[in-house]
């Protein structure tokens, strides 16, 4: 042993995080020992335990809160026609940090993934129905990511709602503004292609 | 705000970590949410509060402990002869990955650094004069960084340390094993010239 099992076991725990490895978790467990003060190391353990416990799913939409309903869905001044179905909170606070988009969100938390047996069942589509019955909703934005199960999952929820007179549009594909074209992939360039829009 | 309150206290508490930015802190604070039961968050606040409120100095070299002495110190099968400064604890961890050295430490926790308002005596200098005296200390290598400030706690070390007869030595610089002479700096090159050795 060449190093203190409390300090071995903290830099265990840094390591299960995503993208860290050993030296960065010794990095990440030294600075805590170092730097920070018994107070901080408290309020920090304090913070984690918390998220955990008080953060859930917004009863109405999915998206993740601390209250009973999201802030977006206790928003007064969104617009109420449309829904924008993403597959998870992440994607939510990446859209609202564009502050471009004014109308509610369906979050799935998770996708229609046949190899990893998550049927439409298994993921937060229920309540998408039962919102599109009560609510006056004239719009369903699918911006399920473009990987196999982010297109099987907007192919099925068109498919639930092709019936109803619910417009069920897919978000666009195409080259990211400001990139590059030579930077672009293959098939991010096909979508743009496939995706023209007349100049007028 | 686009983010729950908890997640947001939880995104800038990782925030906090070296090198982290708010990418990577969201990452984080995602994956502790969507992956983690309670109980593994609640050990992992667990393993924080123990690190910081568990570990401290060693009460003879100074190397982190969560015991009285550390490992080293209490181990009966080092060579009491030589003592290795180093600035802090990490450096103890390096070394003996390296499985070579064999003698003892002596750990700073800092350099003399007139910049910063650090003088000798805010290191932990006193506990190694001591060691110095009692113990049948023979050779100390001085292993401080080859920046202003650990070349003068080295030469301080020295200088102290100059009517005894114990051997004060630097440890070696040059360019490190396997790495191709392309891409080492400058200084690394003058010094790995400068300490070049006969070839027998």
């Amino acid at each position: 042993m060449t190093v203190p099992k409390t300090l071995e076991d903290l830099i265990e725990e840094f390591k299960k995080l995503p993208g860290v490895g050993r030296k960065t978790a010794e990095r990440y467990a030294m600075f805590i020992i170092n730097k920070y003060t018994i107070d901080e190391v408290h309020q920090f353990s304090e913070v984690l335990e918390d998220a955990k416990t008080k953060l859930h799913q917004c009863s109405v939409c999915g998206n993740l809160t601390d209250e009973d309903k999201c802030y977006i869905c206790q928003d007064n001044f969104r617009d109420l026609s449309t829904i924008l179905v993403v597959e998870n909170a992440k994607d939510v606070f990446s859209i609202e940090k564009a502050s471009e988009y004014k109308g509610l969100y369906h979050v799935l938390n998770g996708v229609v993934s046949p190899m990893d047996g998550m049927g439409p069942e298994d993921i937060n589509l229920e309540s998408l129905w039962k919102r599109v019955i009560n609510d006056q909703v004239k719009e369903i934005i699918i911006a399920t990511s473009s990987t196999p199960e982010g297109e099987t999952t907007a192919l099925y929820i068109k498919r639930v709602l092709q019936e109803t007179d619910i417009l069920v549009s897919r978000i666009g594909y195409g080259v990211p503004v400001g990139l590059n074209l030579e930077y672009a992939d293959d098939l991010t360039l096909s979508k743009a292609i496939e995706n023209r829009k007349k100049i007028s």
